[in-house]
């Protein structure tokens, strides 16, 4: 999979505050080292585990991060901040050093993701963009990640990019979710960019564009052999199954195999088996049920308790934007400044200080055992640090730790 | 403001299906006018009116939709596409009718938001990029919109950018909630792009990297004395409204004036209303108190129900990414093709057919008093036109109707 991904990396995607304060610690002439830590404060309702994306973007957002003449115009021209900043800014390059969980890894809450320590304008600058990318991305990973395990082996596709909030989160699903397990996409700008599988099958208004439904069918299989997969639900799953046997066996007559049968509506769990007995009986105990509408880990493992005869699924929208968390309550905190390890203590938001490693233990079958949250000075006999060194003086180091 | 969005408006960022679908219907010759509808099937709980946005993102998005030389290359390492189909795609260009409600204006379940009408291909390639950017951008306004009622007139400020779905979404959560009435955002780019007020305070980080906050407070009144917002819960609120207050008397005796103090923890309503009292005992009664902190309507309204001396809100993660309602069931619908009027069946999803307008009618105060959806070819006698024609033979109509 390709690691770079699309798009403008401004050093203006940031909150003004970043700005101000850099101005402040510009102005004082405090340009010690800085160590921020990344972590989750709590769990969201339903998980107990996370996995670990983003870290790719945040890389090359830090190697790149520069104020360009037009960013630098646009700053000087809301009047906040004196040239002798502005030029400062232009000058600004990322020269930090930072320490992260691979992506793809299992982790838990509280436990730092990434730490970063740099002279204290560039660490705090950077916080925006690094809550962002790793936030999104590790929830949607966290998501897809719960619904490859409810589908207990069945391969699992996204569909979500029509519901995504917005373009780049589609882009940056596709990709969370193939970490996560996914077989694919059906976002085609995402298997360009980043070399996931791309799967697609047919609309509903594909098929009522067409005078007869096995019209619709026919023509698919004609234009696509090998990847066809038909949408039976359009008017009544019964006869659009029906339907779609004429057409496999149309196919077989050519030497080709319909693929799939696709349901999207109703009661999964009836119709998929009487769609597969139907299919059975005509002796097309080859041709595969997908089914997609709603599905999420939740749906998965419901409908399978329920009996469905389901052999993939499309996930869109509920796995896409996290629809029961959509959100993580995550934080980048000072933990280290000018040598001094650093707290804050406002109500209820307690903080660990100074920089850390996290160290796994596993027990004599190789499972996961326990996590211990130590300083990066400490080391845990028999555990294993799951930090490691992604970039050092501004630069990724290569390769990236990779979590296969 | 600016209608301009960033970024790339790739044509390879659909469902691979809208490919597969148009290599069927090229096959077939079918080039027919095909209108689709775009509508919201029914309300997320707590919603009962939503808020137009994104159609400034779709219209660049059909005026400039062609594929490009690497786009096709990457089609055509697929293996999935006769070379005839590709080379009609390199010349391919939108160039349908689009009839849309302007950004900004309120609306209801099941009434038509946009339609487009143009040969079947073009129509139904951009399905997934039009859902995508009408159904988030319009769950943010609608969102935002909820917000601004709650506040019932005190300013609001987007500071959501950390926690948005993405890099994009950060940029249109800023523009949408903008559109939906509040004052500004805290994210730069934004800013800059569209011409949205930008806004920023100091984070706890730059607190505790001094060694006494009052020395923070100090800093930042010196180096931005005319936007000078004083975090105060750092440590504890009333020790920190009192090193303000230290601060706000400086500054009085240099002729400059404290903006706000910001709270972003504990009980709102009694911190906020014992700071009001220390601020108004020091003669600071010009100092306003800003509140941050998992703001969004319901909390907002709760605050206010209880009392809380609270003169702005900075509203973050909730309203970012809609949190209690983070997708809506929007649906691009054939509603007519090559003359016919068509729907689709499947349980439970029943489409009103052909080209529509939607007719509303006021009470004679003005207000809002009933919708009514009809044919496209039907005029409701006392009504007004919502839907208007933004875009004609692919050019955008310009000026664009607006909703001032």
């Amino acid at each position: 999979m390709d690691q770079r991904p699309s798009g403008e990396l401004s050093a203006l995607l940031t909150d003004l505050y970043q700005l101000t304060m850099a101005a402040c610690y510009f102005d004082q002439n405090m340009q010690e080292e800085a160590t921020f830590s990344l972590f989750i404060r709590k769990y969201p309702a339903q998980r107990n585990y996370f996995v670990a994306a983003g870290l790719s973007e945040v890389l090359e957002y830090l190697e790149t991060l520069r104020f360009t003449d037009d960013d630098l115009a646009y700053l000087s021209s809301t009047g906040l901040f004196p040239t002798r900043l502005l030029d400062f800014l232009r000058g600004l390059r990322f020269t930090g050093a930072v320490q992260a969980l691979p992506e793809g890894s299992i982790f838990f809450a509280d436990e730092p993701i990434l730490e970063v320590s740099a002279p204290i304008i560039e660490a705090q600058l950077v916080e925006t963009f690094i809550i962002n990318a790793i936030s999104f991305q590790t929830m949607i990973a966290t998501k897809a990640s719960r619904s490859v395990r409810a589908a207990a082996g069945r391969p699992l596709v996204d569909f979500s990019l029509r519901r995504t909030q917005g373009r780049d989160a589609g882009l940056k699903v596709a990709r969370a979710s193939y970490l996560a397990g996914f077989l694919g996409t059906s976002n085609v700008l995402a298997g360009k960019l980043y070399g996931i599988p791309i799967f697609g099958t047919m609309a509903h208004s594909y098929i009522t564009s067409f005078p007869h439904e096995i019209d619709a069918f026919r023509v698919f299989a004609r234009n696509f052999p090998t990847i066809t997969t038909l949408l039976i639900d359009t008017y009544d799953n019964i006869s659009g199954v029906r339907h779609a046997v004429t057409v496999a066996k149309e196919m077989e007559a050519r030497g080709q195999r319909l693929e799939f049968v696709r349901l999207d509506s109703g009661d999964m769990a009836a119709i998929s088996q009487e769609v597969r007995r139907i299919l059975d009986d005509q002796g097309l105990g080859y041709v595969r049920i997908l089914a997609s509408g709603n599905f999420d880990e939740y749906k998965i493992a419901r409908v399978l308790a329920d009996g469905a005869r389901i052999d993939a699924f499309a996930v869109g929208t509920k796995m896409g934007v996290s629809a029961d968390a959509p959100y993580f309550d995550i934080a980048y905190k000072l933990v280290r400044y000018a040598d001094q390890p650093l707290m804050k203590l406002s109500t209820g938001k307690v903080t660990l200080v100074d920089k850390k490693q996290v160290w796994r233990c596993f027990d004599p079958q190789g499972a996961m055992a326990r996590d211990t949250i130590a300083l990066r000075s400490e080391a845990i006999p028999g555990g294993t640090p799951l930090l490691q060194p992604v970039m050092a003086k501004g630069r990724i180091i290569q390769p990236l730790p990779t979590n296969d």
